[in-house]
């Protein structure tokens, strides 16, 4: 797979004190790679987490909603080239299975390890070779650098992703290291969106919990690909306190703001890496939509234009065909009027008034449109609902990928 | 443009009595094609209509949504070339000139005129042309064939689409041909789905409504080719009465019931034309899910399916992915367990109850997704609820015509 033309180097990352790693090859598909990721967590990290909102989710999307609301995680387990999703009981016991033997290594209860897996849906997870990997794993922990571990959670990405921010806490410098799987919602073995965010600061996990869901709300949840949802998609968080700084208690403790500031724009750039490797991507695409009657009624119209294939493939063809934005924001379902509608590409208006402006000039608007990162602000003219969504354009290479794939 | 390979040839059509055609050249592009077309109707015409769900539809929608209640028409127009969607007040006026004109030219109210424009968005109708166009058309009437009707309605159909029903009324037989154009819900130029059914049965319109809204909803509703929703899309039905059978004035009317099951069923072809002529189709697909939790729920997961990018690349790439199926039934966001569901191909049962079926042979599934008509079925396990949606695969024919098309 060549590497994504909006790829973004690899950053250099910290260690997180209280957070060990680990890697190996379990052998899930027949490949020499690492495919099994082990982090192990010091007593007292607390974890939050977002998971899909599919109706049909994986047995370690169940597990994970299950053990959340406990608050405490001491170990994540990533399994790489089978999702296990829709695998009935066996799946489910294999991922109890390697959930038990993880505990059993790092000396805790299976309600503190966390566990994801992703890749061909359908075959169960091989209950010995997931057992064995975990072992495996965990006898490397302490030598799997950052790369490495990206890397092993990773299916069809074309490059590793990840991200860092720093906050002050209470004078005391703390990191958030974030990783993350994944080509867009989709990729041809159904492989899955995962994010794994460690800091070493120390936060209550209820009020962690709350940070990663505002934060999920205004980034994860604002991508799309084409608009299809995973069963596994999955975000962890996890709060070693390694770092000494004072806890996090409430939002009205000190560096509470900054931390939450710089979770959300972690989560942000995580959320746009995964856009800049959708598959087939040629452009990287950002629509702001203004003056809804809502911010959900925004985000609505946002997302309408984000996964209509018609304004996907204009932006692929460099093509300023702002009927198909009217289209997409009329196909909503959410309140617009046709003539207080306008709309913009690379900050120029191209319509307004429920018409194109005076004097239309493509010329500017065709070059903004031969970049590869685009700009579309529509205006609503109702009310003050916001929202941004990014997206990538569809291209051929996307029909290569997913048609000419076989599971 | 080349014929679809899912076409059907064109069927002998009967003159209906109480109706006339005519068609002319206005000119909306550069082209000598005719681009134009009145239909004229008998006096006691009745109407029934549906028209998109876009909350931002052309003039000529608009007009036909303000004038049906009426119940009564006696002419159409149908421009293409241009869909004068989102032009303004000019586009608006331009609409309201040519029904006048055509009014005048037939002798009755413009609230007796119903129109239709498809095409190019945001360029409002030339109001000489289209004045000029109208009366042109009128000249002509009494002289245009079906085919040559259903000609000059499409844009970027790549065959004229059209069928006949019969049915017999109170001992005498009636006739009810449709035509219809459009490349699914979307097309290189904003084109649209818009549909005309000729009856010469006689029918008070207050029925005649609720006849095509039940057979709309069963049929146009049930079809999609990538989701996207246009600004023009409109099916009208106009009833003369021309064949001297009994009125049908409630559901108890001798022949009633045939009249109704004619219609859904010219109705249901008409749709299945305009999805084998969707853009880059090279297979129609049949989604039947049941047991759904009722008839609403079974019909948000059959389109969840059918709109699904990965589920039409496989089916493009003759692959039985059914964790695709899986994966587009759990993001509709309807009760869904997934050890209860199980997907059939082609009557084939490829998995149940939470996993792939015991001894799984893809040989006939592969056999049969190598065909032209593909069938899939999903049984839910939670209810009674059943729908039927109609669409086709996407290829790299979709992202040739949409991404290398110029507004």
């Amino acid at each position: 797979m060549q590497t994504s033309t909006l790829s973004r180097p690899f950053p250099a990352l910290p260690d997180i004190a209280g957070c060990t790693r680990g890697t190996a090859t379990a052998g899930y598909k027949p490949w020499d790679r690492a495919d099994i990721t082990l982090l192990a967590f010091a007593e007292g990290t607390t974890v939050a987490g977002v998971t899909t909102c599919s109706k049909c989710p994986s047995p370690e999307v169940e597990h994970c909603r299950r053990i959340l609301p406990g608050g405490t995680a001491r170990g994540l387990v990533v399994n790489a080239g089978n999702s296990n999703a829709f695998t009935g009981k066996r799946g489910a016991e294999a991922c109890a299975l390697q959930v038990a033997e993880a505990a059993r290594l790092l000396g805790c209860a299976p309600t503190e390890i966390f566990a994801s897996s992703t890749g061909v849906i359908g075959l169960p997870l091989p209950a010995d070779k997931a057992q064995a990997g975990v072992r495996a794993a965990h006898a490397t922990l302490g030598h799997a650098s950052w790369h490495e571990v990206t890397a092993a959670i990773g299916t069809t990405d074309t490059f590793p992703k990840a991200a860092l921010r720093e906050a002050i806490v209470g004078g005391t410098k703390v990191s958030l290291v974030g990783i993350i799987k994944g080509s867009g919602m989709i990729a041809p073995d159904m492989a899955t969106m995962l994010g794994y965010i460690v800091t070493d600061a120390a936060i209550d996990a209820p009020l962690f919990q709350a940070m990663l869901s505002h934060a999920n709300a205004r980034t994860f949840s604002c991508i799309t690909v084409d608009g299809d949802t995973s069963t596994s998609d999955t975000v962890l968080a996890f709060a070693t306190g390694g770092a000494g700084a004072p806890r996090i208690t409430s939002n009205e403790s000190p560096g509470a703001d900054a931390f939450a500031a710089a979770l959300t724009d972690l989560c942000r750039e995580l959320a746009q890496l995964v856009v800049r490797d959708g598959e087939g991507a040629s452009k990287f695409i950002e629509i702001r939509v203004a003056g809804a009657e809502s911010d959900e009624s925004a985000h609505r119209i946002a997302k309408s234009i984000a996964n209509s294939p018609l304004v996907k493939t204009a932006i692929a063809g460099g093509d300023a065909n702002w009927g198909r934005i009217v289209m997409a924001v009329g196909k909503a379902g959410e309140p617009a009027e046709r003539d207080l509608l306008s709309i913009r590409f690379g900050g120029i208006e191209v319509a307004a008034n429920g018409m194109v402006v005076a004097g239309y000039d493509e010329t500017p608007v065709a070059a903004h449109l031969a970049g590869q990162d685009i700009d579309i602000a529509v205006e609503i003219g109702l009310g003050d609902g916001r929202a941004t969504v990014w997206t990538c354009d569809l291209t051929h290479g996307y029909i290569s990928i997913n048609a000419d794939y076989r599971s």
